[in-house]
C-alpha cells in the first residue's frame, strides 16, 4: 500500500506515472453507443470519412478511461481524486487497441486561506498512447487535505 | 428531422435547450465501478462522510451523460459534435435520480483563416438538475462546417 499524499508531501514540478491499460474495440464501441452515439465513434467506415480518419473513441471516453488510470494507479492523494474542474483538450483521437498511460506533473500548489485543513493543486494529466502521442491533455484543479488537518 | 446547422446559421448569444433525462442509481454505480471507483461514488455511507455529503456521480459521468444529451437533443451541427477541448467545472454533484437537461449558448464564432470550409465556435453547455442547480458548466470549442463548403 502506497503512503497517502497530503498537501505537505507535494512540490511544484513533482511527477508521477500511471500503469498502462489497453482500450479494446468492444469497450470503445460500448461507451460510444451509450454516451456519444455519433457515426465516427461507432463505425469504421464513418470514422474513415470523418475528420478523425478512422474509428475514434469519444473524447469523453478517453477522459473516463484516464480517470480510471488516475484512481487505480495515479498519485494517491489522501482524500481521493476530487476535481473542482479544469481544462481538457484532445490533440489526437484514441483508437481501438491503443494502450494508454498517464503522466502527471504538479503545476501549482495553493493552500486554502479560508480552510486550513486543505489546499488546491493544479495537476497536469497527459494521457499518452503506445506511440508516445498525447491523446488528452488535462489540467485539473484538485482538493488535497493537509496532514496537519488529518 | 431538424435542419442541420452550419456556421452561417449561428449567432453569438444564440441559445438551445436539450431534452431531460434521469440518471438512475444503477447507471451512476455502474459508471463509477468502471471508470471512477472511489468510495464516495460507489457507496451511500462513504458519500455521506465525504465532501459531497452523500452518494455523488463521478464528474466524468456527468460529462458523459451531458454528451449523450448533446448528441440526442442538443443543437444539430452539420458535422456532428466534434470538440477540440474546453473548460469544465462541476459546481454541485449529480445525485442518483436527478433529472438533467442542458442549456446551450454560443459565446464565440471564429471562421477559420486557413480552412475556408469551417470555423470554430465556443459553446457554453450548462447541465442543470430538476432543482435548477448547475451540476456542470462546460465551455467547449467545436468545429462547425460552413454551408459554402458543404
Amino acid at each position: 500500500m502506497t503512503d497517502l499524499l497530503y498537501l505537505e508531501d507535494l512540490a511544484i514540478g513533482q511527477t508521477f506515472t500511471s500503469e498502462s491499460e489497453t482500450m479494446t474495440e468492444r469497450e470503445l464501441l460500448e461507451f460510444a453507443a451509450r454516451y456519444d452515439p455519433q457515426p465516427f465513434h461507432l463505425d469504421h467506415e464513418a470514422g474513415a470519412k470523418s475528420i478523425f480518419g478512422g474509428l475514434a473513441a469519444s473524447g469523453w471516453h478517453t477522459a473516463a478511461f484516464t480517470m480510471r488510470l488516475n484512481v487505480t494507479s495515479g498519485p494517491k492523494f489522501a482524500a481521493g481524486i476530487i476535481g473542482g474542474g479544469g481544462e481538457i483538450t484532445w490533440p489526437a483521437p484514441t483508437r481501438a487497441g491503443d494502450t494508454l498511460h498517464v503522466e502527471y506533473q504538479i503545476l501549482e500548489i495553493t493552500p486554502s486561506r479560508s480552510k486550513p485543513d486543505r489546499g488546491m493543486i493544479l495537476l497536469e494529466c497527459r494521457t499518452v498512447n503506445q506511440h508516445g502521442g498525447t491523446v488528452q491533455l488535462a489540467r485539473m484543479k484538485l482538493i488535497v487535505p493537509r496532514r496537519a488537518g488529518a
